[in-house]
């Protein structure tokens, strides 16, 4: 199957105001994104920010991890953070995806609002062979108007028990990479 | 349904070696368990950490957020982070919740490790009508041993496409709430 790749997207996403923001990063994202991608067989992480002192950032913390004193310190943490790469924009990603896998990836976007036309998640995975897949993923308060506006594809938010519906970033990925890319539970020896 | 509690479990946790230690707080932990509780209707987290000076940090954590600046700055993050309660060892979180729920919870252990006799996520949700629970999420490299063996229940490890196998608490949690306590893939219509 063509590979799924995820961006963790710092630019543009809202603030708790609704204003579009580029949100600074957090070091545990990364490192949780890329242990998912690297447990669940991904093609890669992008971190999208287009802040330049955010970007240097987070290279720092790759290469800390891939080929510096991280690399040797903890070896499981190395394969997964050789999955990650800087991009200044979602645009940069996708057009990553399409020189490494020669096709325009399908772009999904999730979030915590119920959208129309979203799709369910078991729905997804149907729909997955048919191209290279990028989830992006939004830090701060979530992704920007824009951007599910620009999306070929919406994921319905994850529901919980009532109507609260606040998961970090981190939590929310790692439920839906699980949901879209998992074993299902009914296939599942475990 | 009897309630179901998490307890992030700093001690005893082991480190890469092996040794049993006491694990440092990480505020992230907090926040996103105490938000999946929120989400998936759980009766609470205990933060188990021995140390005073961590108990300290723990508590200053949560009333931040329920009671001081943070509850005004963003409400949704009080009535998650008031679900936190800090103990010293997951003895005291047993005896907490069997004194609010009348009932002894059967407590069950999660790792990365495949142990014998471990039990189905799929099963899990059968056995959970019976009695209270508490799920335990070690810190650091995993519960210590000894937990696992005191354990009523201990879970299958969450696999994912090979053999690695190291996701984060945060991811591991996520992913197990979901598993154990979400609606079924089958019965959502998302």
């Amino acid at each position: 199957m063509p590979p799924v790749y995820a961006a963790l997207v710092h630019h543009p996403v809202v603030d708790r105001t609704g204003r579009v923001i580029a949100a600074a990063l957090t070091n545990l994202d990364l490192h949780d994104l890329a242990r998912l991608a690297r447990t669940y067989g991904m093609g890669g992480v992008y971190v999208v920010t287009p802040l330049e002192d955010q970007q240097e950032f987070a290279r720092r913390i790759v290469s800390h991890w891939t080929t510096g004193p991280g690399a040797e310190h903890i070896p499981d943490r190395r394969t997964a953070m050789q999955l990650v790469q800087v991009v200044g924009t979602i645009a940069d990603a996708v057009a990553d995806v399409e020189a490494r896998d020669g096709r325009r990836p399908r772009v999904t976007a999730s979030g915590a609002r119920a959208l129309p036309g979203a799709v369910r998640h078991a729905d997804w995975r149907d729909l997955r062979p048919a191209a290279p897949q990028l989830l992006l993923f939004g830090t701060a308060w979530g992704l920007a108007p824009e951007v599910f506006a620009a999306a070929d594809c919406v994921l319905q938010p994850i529901a919980g028990t009532d109507a609260y519906n606040h998961l970090s970033v981190r939590s929310a990925a790692a439920i839906l990479i699980d949901r879209l890319l998992g074993v299902p539970a009914s296939d599942r020896a475990y």
